[in-house]
């Protein structure tokens, strides 16, 4: 594939065919790789550089990877042989911030964590908050309707996002959504685009709903427990308490006897953190820290900031923890909150019966668990994957689904028609193809 | 076209060509009318009847008008000659509540008020609260994506759905969403069927996110301002200065003398009206009192339940003081909330320029405006069409939208090309055709 007509139609630093970037574009954080570099990274740098890009693909049937880090889990940023990469990575400007709208305006590829550092000076927070959010992009966020600790009470990415400027794959712009707080002209393409992975067209420009910072007391407890079973009832037991924690986590007993070893402080038992910032914080910890002790859970209560950061760090520390011990493969099945215990024991007896190392810990206030296997070597093995297979299925029937927060991407394609079914399957299909008729975005991704 | 086929694939009682039921579909609560009655009423009793209907209407290729209680304001279940209504009016079962997972599932008929009061007894609230809501369905709500008083703080139905069942244009049954909180498999079919008004798939079940009652104390601030302009700058130094209260109205000027005449209760000015409902209602709604008083309003603050209620009474009862004075045409124009104070401007200075009766209120909270044409007679003159047409193009100009909650139903799609552009309203078209290849599914409407 001659690249001259893409070069002609765009400044020359902006097509990327470097040896070692187009390898970096082979891989994101999922532990794939493709089989061989893409043909090019467009790195724009401007709107219409995407759609110089889309329209070029287009015209010559080039299958295109959106990507922003790269930060994925789900494969959905690898490209391989045959294929251009359009990046946004360089696309990092803050455009505008209303503090009456409570709303800002940014380019796609701003990092999270670099963004709400801008708002904090507005008084304003934009809530999504994935572990990755120092590294991860906002658009990554928005094409993967990222979640995190937090959305157990401020809600995933989805609910962040009023309004979007999408790049089809016709090379065309529309904007989708409102700049306002309510809208309902038309079908709701905004929600459609958030979590796509790529396969609709490629975010080029986003205007966030944003929030006032917390400004309250924060109130932390932490609790550590004989069993998984009974550190899921105490959670179960908080949210039927109708109490509505910021972060509610809990991570299972091996995970935290590897964090031990990790961070050598001394720690056994499933644990369970949770933290409130109401105005009502105080009480309402101590109302959590009740019943936490009421189902056996040896508790610590603080708003001391030190303390509660100690406490914070146990979970936070947990993926670094892991990876200490060896490769990891983190799932991500979501279930109704009632359901937790039992995914817990579904996840440990799928690994007992193949004999197979899988960590479990959950976003217990949103029931969304993350399965991790650690293995040596890089490559999962066949037991790996039954094992995988069976925690899906038993997800799956709990009334769950594959992936709360990671997206499917490549990972998970296998098992998408037995969630949605062949009808919906289909549906899906026809809707990406609305978009997308030549089937030149992100093909093989996701659906 | 002969019904018989229809008639045998579903029990007789089901299938109604009562002329005055058929005279009850020509209409809503838009004042609009078709010229002729449908062809017959589909009153579903389950799921099946649901399908039977459509792959009837598919197989003849007659259009289909989904339709709920009618009380939608922009035309979208009204049915004329030749069309099939199917009906989910008699399907109005709570099938189940859980509290641990916050969540229900019901049947589309349900009444929104009648639904909030079985979840009440489990200290359970679905927050969507249309005016409507003792008339109007839980599953109407969805199709229009309904807003109220309280979605300044609590959001729009679209923040409150997790799962649909959905019967396509085939008549084949698709479950779309999860019954998790989270959740990232595939397209998020379930946001694109919320607000899409019957054009893309009838909705036959619905798991609901619920929150738990609201147990604090309620503090309601009632205030006058001189005009419009002062009383829209308060309500937009409130939300500047971080407060997020549970409710937010501005009623102009003109609405209120029209309140005072139909009350009898001595009132003079534009009014705004404040709840606040966290554990620190009273502080907050304090903080409130003082902004609106320094951008001089005539300040009452309460928590009393008597006078709490005369205070929200001057709003609740707006639609029927101004029906008592003609016949209203009702706009739905959403604004960034900092353009609030030039849209009140824009209605004014629309209405004088035509020489109409336009008298306007608008949930400040959140922008949405109802700029409300009264007049004599069953029909909007030319000049109430020329003024509205004003309306539209200034609220777009604002950087706003023709409809905040009500839809587009019949009466706003002339002007969707001006908000959407022509590309996005060919993609939005090209989603309807994957869902509803024939066209059968609310031709005319929405899109
Ligand atoms: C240590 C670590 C912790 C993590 N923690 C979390 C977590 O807590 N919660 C969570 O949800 N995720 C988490 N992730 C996963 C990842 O960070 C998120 O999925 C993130 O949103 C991806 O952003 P990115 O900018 O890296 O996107 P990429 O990885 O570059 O792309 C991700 C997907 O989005 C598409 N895409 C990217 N940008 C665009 C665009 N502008 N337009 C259209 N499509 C686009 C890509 O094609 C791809 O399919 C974690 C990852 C790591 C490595
Ligand atoms: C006095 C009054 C006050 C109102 N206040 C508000 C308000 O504050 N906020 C607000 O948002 N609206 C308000 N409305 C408008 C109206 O009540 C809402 O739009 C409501 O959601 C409509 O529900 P319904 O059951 O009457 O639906 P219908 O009027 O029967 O139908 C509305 C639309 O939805 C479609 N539809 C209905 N059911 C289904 C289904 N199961 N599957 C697919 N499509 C379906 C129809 O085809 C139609 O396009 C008010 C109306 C009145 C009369």
């Amino acid at each position: 594939m001659s690249l001259d007509a893409l070069r002609a139609a765009l400044p020359p630093h902006v097509v990327v065919t470097d040896p070692a970037a187009l390898d970096v574009a082979r891989a994101d954080k999922s532990g794939h790789r493709s089989v061989a570099p893409p043909l090019a990274i467009v790195e724009a740098e401007a709107v219409e550089h995407v759609q110089a890009a889309m329209a070029w693909a287009s015209a010559h049937r080039v299958p295109v990877v959106p990507r922003a880090a790269g930060t994925g889990l789900a494969g959905g940023a690898i490209a391989g042989g045959g294929e251009l990469v359009v990046s946004v990575d360089r696309m990092r400007r803050l455009r505008d911030v209303s503090v009456v709208d409570q709303s800002c305006v940014v380019e796609p590829g701003i990092r999270n964590a670099e963004l709400n550092e801008l708002l904090a000076a507005h008084g304003l927070w934009w809530p999504p908050d994935p572990a990755s959010r120092a590294i991860s992009t906002v658009g990554g966020n928005i094409a993967t309707n990222a979640g995190g600790l937090l959305c157990a009470k401020y809600g995933v990415t989805r609910e962040w996002v009023l309004a979007l400027d999408v790049v089809l794959a016709d090379g065309s712009l529309v904007t989708t959504g409102h700049r306002t707080v309510k809208g309902v002209t038309g079908l709701d393409l905004t929600a459609l685009m958030i979590g796509s992975e790529g396969t609709l067209g490629i975010v080029v420009g986003a205007t966030l709903k944003l929030r006032p910072l917390v400004e309250g007391p924060v109130w932390t407890v932490g609790a550590f427990f004989a069993d998984e079973a009974s550190a899921a009832a105490a959670c179960t037991a908080v949210t039927a308490a109708r109490i509505r924690p910021a972060i509610m986590e809990l991570v299972g007993r091996e995970a935290v006897s590897m964090l031990a070893a990790y961070t050598g402080r001394a720690m056994a038992g499933a644990f369970v953190l949770v933290q409130t910032d109401d105005l009502g914080a105080d009480t309402t910890s101590a109302a959590v820290a009740e019943i936490l002790a009421a189902h056996g859970g040896a508790v610590e209560r603080t708003d001391d900031l030190t303390q509660s950061d100690a406490l914070v760090q146990v979970r936070r520390q947990l993926h670094f923890a892991l990876e200490s011990f060896g490769t990891v493969l983190v799932e991500d099945i979501s279930v109704p909150r009632s359901r937790l215990a039992e995914m817990f024991r579904a996840c440990d007896e799928a690994a007992r019966r193949h004999g197979v190392r899988l960590v479990t810990s959950a976003h217990a206030g949103d029931g969304n668990l993350h399965p991790t296997f650690v293995f040596d070597g890089t490559e999962p093995s066949e037991e790996i994957w039954a094992c995988a297979h069976e925690v899906f299925t038993a997800g799956i029937a709990l009334g769950g689904t594959l992936t709360g927060e990671h997206g499917v991407g490549i990972l998970k394609r296998r098992w998408l028609v037995d969630e949605l079914g062949e009808r919906q399957l289909a549906l899906q299909r026809a809707v990406k193809a609305a978009f997308d008729p030549l089937g030149i975005l992100n093909p093989g991704k996701a659906l």
